[in-house]
């Protein structure tokens, strides 16, 4: 068995960001040589997400409406979280919905997707370097 | 390491259905040989869902009237998404609160289970040809 | 390829509760000896979840409110589950939202973990025996 792990970090310019790294997911299988497998690719800051869907801007408003929608940033008093001087209750919760990690088959060498998968990583808590996890096993 | 893939397809006659998938994913567990591993299920469109709860009818319209309340299919213009000529902006939201895949351990050859654990397809934008992926890794 | 499985049992006191089980899961991935791979932590019941988040009494206590927001546990007849004789049809949906399992990558080891990852157990129909399974997968 071969295992292949990778770092990524991002640094947002806003508190909340949707950034597609499907491609860097794909460089690293890439390096990995791995041809049957598996790829975990996760979140590994509590305010943040990594989930598939589409590269569609439309959509990408709507997920971050959606989210605002059901854990509003504001008013900072909503969540009891934020009395230990934090501002991101919301983000937590907003991570939660959208889910921590992707687990993807590798076949043949490749990212086994349908036609429209992309994979993201979602920020809710931005303006500071945060990390994501890849992690591919297999043969 | 052994490695085994087998895509699912499914052509819905409702937009949405919910579909036990669990025979066919045990179907293909049998087929790999492997004893000791892990198995991922996971949609491989973006509207649809994989998902492991109860096989009981009340539940699943539960489940529907819940995610129904979450993000309506209805009123259209609810959805950015739509303005691409898409009908389905909600059917890309309730499939991020279902999930796209799941993980389930392989044990002794078998699907390592609880009592009530079955595999669920969630279709939310159906009436055409659409998969689902198993694959699965071990010894 | 090794693999090592072990199974948690719960009995809590209160319907819902949130236990941290990070030291349990560190602990058999010593057992295991398995120094590169992957590590899934899932709930066996269908009313329980496991998920990643921080180790704050605010922010669970946040989360408590908001599934119980999204699906209260009264009126019982809020759900067409509850027809059957159960009263857990809420506790199907929390579980749902928070998701089932999460799957950690292994290196060098050690969970991958950023800097405030902690692994959750949380009961949402408890007051009897309940289980999580541990696998890991790897070399």
């Amino acid at each position: 068995m071969k295992s292949h792990t990778a770092y990524l970090t991002f640094n947002t310019k806003s508190r909340r960001e949707y950034i597609n790294i499907t491609l860097e997911v794909e460089s690293e299988l890439k390096k990995s040589g791995i041809k049957e497998g598996l790829c975990l690719v996760n979140a590994m800051h509590i305010t943040a997400s990594v989930y598939i869907n589409d590269n569609e801007s439309g959509l990408i408003q709507d997920f971050d409406d959606f989210l605002e929608g059901l854990a509003p940033h504001e008013p900072l008093s909503r969540y009891r979280h934020n009395r230990t001087g934090e501002d991101n209750g919301d983000a937590h919760i907003k991570r939660s919905v959208m889910g921590r990690e992707v687990v993807v088959a590798v076949t043949d060498g490749r990212l086994d997707f349908g036609p429209w998968e992309q994979i993201f990583y979602a920020e809710f808590d931005g303006r500071r370097p945060k990390r994501a996890l890849i992690k591919i096993i297999g043969e």
